[in-house]
């Protein structure tokens, strides 16, 4: 029997997943609005651990303070009835018109003045309500026409926003790090900051640099054909997988936010293995939508999918790692041989370069007839995926 | 009447690119091969000012010392007769079987040794002959499933070998700086460093990053459906855009190589204008094929039809930034305010918290009533690249 | 100087296009309502020649029969007024949630058969309107899941559907024929009928089939990576291109609808070519959506630009055509011998199969040495296109 | 335990695809040739039931007739000891450089004659050997630039072609069937017929349109980004899926041609769910690559993996259909209403005009707000493939 989700899992939500009503470029809402109170109840009951939220998410946009004070001690005692936590929260710099060129790369330096102003006024409450990491997807950062935009321009006013933004959190003493979120298109033609890849070569660029990591998601790698497992890889090896957001995509097209499996299920797969044994203690945060055409009932079905999902996956992957014949076909694949460096200790490209094995005394034709035994590999896994062995 | 390409327009091409003899995964050789020898010929009647190679493309793999020598000598008189340069040299790493599963990141350290060795040696040659910019690109670097490679190590292993040759090179006293182009997939189901934001990610981790650059091209972003402006854009943001691959690409599917401008033109159009105004100084290096449908007559042809799809490209270019109604659409749409950064001069993050002109005084719904502009700009863009203006 | 649109170029808007707020997944309306009559004089200012509509793009879903009276009353006088037509009327099956799961072949008998009534009622209004063709754009016909769908059963309703209509049609005497339109996903994870290949197919199933052609959308086909002149060739050749949706997109990715020509460029030329020579004589509809970062001055601009565009595309294909270097490089590319049969006049299968010239007498080897010429062409084509002969 | 391929499974192997050396667009083969008699024999001792073959993959191109006996002697004779069966056969009209422009839609009139020779040759023989379906894949009949091609004459000729050869085989008496094969790109920058729906199409604008139907394969449509099992649905609804060629991909980029099973899982699982209880007898044929990276040894392997994973989710999908629960949630999803007519039992059109049911008295908001409990049966499924239930 599959284990039932706990609070160790660290399974998060954010607000607007499960509160989605389902208006897409073509149709209206399906669902009515969900009340942040409901929804922290209704986690809990299924398991999560966290919840997490843009700031309109919570607030309306707009909202008087008295108003705004009135949501968040709603929350704050949901939180405490439940005992949810709020690991991360973000702005929503992307809903309203005024961001339609941007928030802070739009070429309205008022707009870009507006924009931190948002962000810092809900970097606040995350910090009143102990968040750690603060999100930013910048969607609306880009263009559609390259005439409209100077990218090394666009790319100095980012790098000013999050380095002030840094400078803000390191001001106020709040113990949080900042994760950015990469995504290719979509509402943007084109948007910054494309690809995992992207976000890490930019945040080598900030004064802050060591502050800020990346909020990858599945499928938004996946909308680039890219693969997700090798993105986490790298981000993993450069110590900046900050937070994930686990969902489903099925390729390049729009951003489906299936739920978690329900996308490349191999892959999904893979990465769990990746997650669990990769030393990655973060949330595990998913962010998807519930299909438009199910009631709330199914919304609350496809909260608790994306759990069951991400442990039936889990299992799988420890039966996959534990089994004996994996372990051989792991090591006949030299895959444990990739972690030993190619250079002996102390030893230096000159002495490799006069190192007669390496090269003369080497015979590219005879190594070349060992195969590599993938395919064997592989398809161990997929019989651990579909539970067969 | 467009100019006719000289030097000064540092245009130049691999050998590998005119020589291709039109080999597919369905098909074999249309034409015969070409002689390294009668391509410089050929280039430098075109009006090429450069030429590169890999070291198999000069010198069949496996020859003996003296015939390698042969060969050099017979292209070094060539280059001397022409007067063409070689800007840059590459290794083919990635055409023997004994590189099937990559050469710096293959499993078996054997082989990452002996490919070291293979890139070290053409270094050499490639310093010999007055090259400064060596091209890594790593297409049997990566995997076909997940199972079969721990990205972190491999990456380990990909900074460990870049870092050794940066170190070879700097022994040796050589002006050389190396230029990694990324590649999503083809012919690896996916490759590490799959894109310009992974590569100058990569980058930034290394021992010697100030000497490693990118050498991106056109349709490897496209296959990923990436902005290749944008990325372009970052890699001249981060002072990283060594060299660049010109071709074209009809969005993702295999890598098509076609003749710059063949494929996506708008984007094109863009990108000459932003190498000639962003301050790219490096050689503009064609890396495509000649249809398989062609004969050695067309294989010329599109020699040809590279550069000057580039001139015509760049004439437009020009006349588009020369043009009063552009420049006046360029300040309406406020694409000059985003060089104006954001916070004022020695403002801090505290200054801006506490400005009621960037919050209280600011009217969202205000400011989201002008429009941006852009569409004006794109059509401008257009009617310039038809020629129309 | 470039032409200006009259009536005989026959461009058509949907009034659901220069009227679109500007809603999108992420982000809300940055524009008014438009009012249809104001189109319609906006428009016909422009030289534009129809204007067509969705039912509840001209009279709001659930209007009592007064209200809709009026809004016909207003929209008929505006066209009298300004002289411009309606060649195309279509219904809204995928905005109001009763559709979220398809209106042909909604698992849910009873959504099957309001969506029908609710295309009859608009065709009675379409016939009243003088509109000769309907387009059934099936948007929400499709899933998520495989599990949810039957697809032979899907295809059956989606049939008895279309031929339910046609009877309609026929038995009112109406003017008027079909005109599906295929769309690979978005708002669905998949649609049925995805590409315009699909839709052929699926129209040889019909009982009516003669009275049912195709309304292809250049995006449409372009986020499948698609050549979209290839599926209009074929569209043209099987006698079925009832009607065009022209506009813009970047490759697989959301549906953009730019404006037509802000896309890919070179396939818009060689679109444009085809049409004007290949014998279509209905619509040039434009179905694009004016960027979200544009104010209304924007949304007039953008209208101009797709006629624009179209028009210099068209001034670039008859100079393509009228060149005599061009008609030489056709000739030696042998596109004109695809004209001339395989077999001779009366020539039988078993004929070929013992005519010696065309096995034993033919060298393959040979035949094979010569080039198709086809750069050249490729080259000329760019060169026109870029205003440069 | 998981049942052994038997030859009641009908599986079949291409002998191109264990006996792929490996050669790729970068590289040079990897694995030495392998005779069609040990692939036969090792294909039956693996449990496969037939084997197929290109013409030029049994006698090597050019062959004189003697040597041509010679190769078919063996060949029989192995199919004699084993007694594997050869249910289908196809031409090579792509590897030689004569058919670069294509075979049956040449621009060369004098190619086109030869290929249609080519493939009524290679008929003779798949008819004396007992196959019944015969394969066209026309990987070169197609284009880079649309200036080469008129899309109506080549699919003119592309009839002309296919319908000589159905007279062919009619004249001859012949039990063989033809299957299309579409793809949409790769080797050509487009092919024509690029998708199931473009070739059911064509198909019924054959004369001897009945004799023709569709080979799709899984990866050409994913390719496309298209759902494989939306097609194959259509395929199986217009009665034209004579043939099916299994392997994975993942995503619209190169032709992977992987093990069955190892791209979109899911979707793999649903296939194999569709072909099962839709009613497809024909055979399950594996047109895939094992991996370059690997050796004879994960050659063989990689053949046991496709028969083993189709197998594998045979299993599941039999439970599937057999879960109580699943049962009762296709049920609540309404799946089984899609079966049911829209129309009732001899109702008219003009009757439903007039069913004060289908429209005065139907509440679509009433009926929006049922969910269609999608995401139950798509985890339900999930859970099924990775053996949870």
């Amino acid at each position: 029997m599959t284990e039932k989700p706990t609070r160790e899992d660290r399974f998060s939500f954010g607000l607007w997943t499960v509160g989605w009503q389902a208006v897409d470029p073509f149709g209206a809402a399906t669902r009515p609005p969900l009340d942040p109170v409901e929804t922290v109840h209704r986690l809990a009951e299924l398991g999560a651990w966290g919840v997490t939220f843009h700031d309109d998410d919570l607030i309306p946009f707009g909202s008087e303070d008295a108003e705004r004070e009135r949501h968040i001690k709603r929350f704050r005692r949901a939180l405490a009835e439940t005992g949810l936590v709020v690991p991360m929260a973000t702005t929503n710099l992307f809903a309203h018109p005024v961001f339609r060129d941007g928030g802070l790369t739009s070429n309205d330096r008022a707009v870009r003045r507006f924009a931190l102003r948002k962000v810092m006024r809900n970097l606040d409450l995350a910090a009143e309500l102990g968040a750690t990491t603060y999100v930013l997807w910048g969607g609306r950062e880009g263009s559609e026409t390259d005439a409209s935009k100077n990218v090394p321009d666009a790319l100095a006013r980012y790098r000013e926003g999050i380095d002030t933004l840094c400078q803000y959190i390191v001001n106020n003493g709040y113990d949080i790090r900042l994760a950015l979120e990469p995504k290719p298109n979509e509402p943007r033609g084109d948007i910054l900051l494309p690809t995992i890849g992207h976000a890490l070569a930019f945040i080598s660029q900030l004064e802050y640099h060591e502050m800020v990591g990346v909020n990858p998601e599945v499928g938004h790698e996946q909308m680039a054909g890219l693969n997700f497992v090798h993105g986490i890889g790298q981000a993993l090896w450069q110590g900046k997988l900050f937070h994930i957001d686990l969902n489903g995509q099925r390729g390049p097209r729009f951003d489906q936010d299936l739920i978690f499996g329900h996308g490349d299920l191999l892959s999904a797969f893979f990465l769990v293995d990746l997650l669990e044994q990769g030393g990655y203690q973060g949330p595990r945060h998913f962010d998807y939508k519930p299909l438009r055409t199910e009631s709330i009932e199914g919304v609350w079905e496809s909260a608790a999918a994306n759990m069951r999902s991400y442990l039936l996956l889990r299992e799988r992957a420890r039966a996959y790692r534990a089994d004996p014949d994996v372990q051989e076909a792991l090591r006949a694949a030299r895959v444990d041989e990739l972690a030993t460096p190619t250079l002996a200790p102390g030893e230096t490209a000159g002495e490799l370069r006069v190192d007669r094995d390496a090269w003369e005394g080497f015979d590219p034709n005879g190594a070349a007839e060992n195969g590599y035994g993938f395919v064997r590999l592989a398809q161990l896994a997929l019989e651990h995926v579909v539970g067969a062995r």
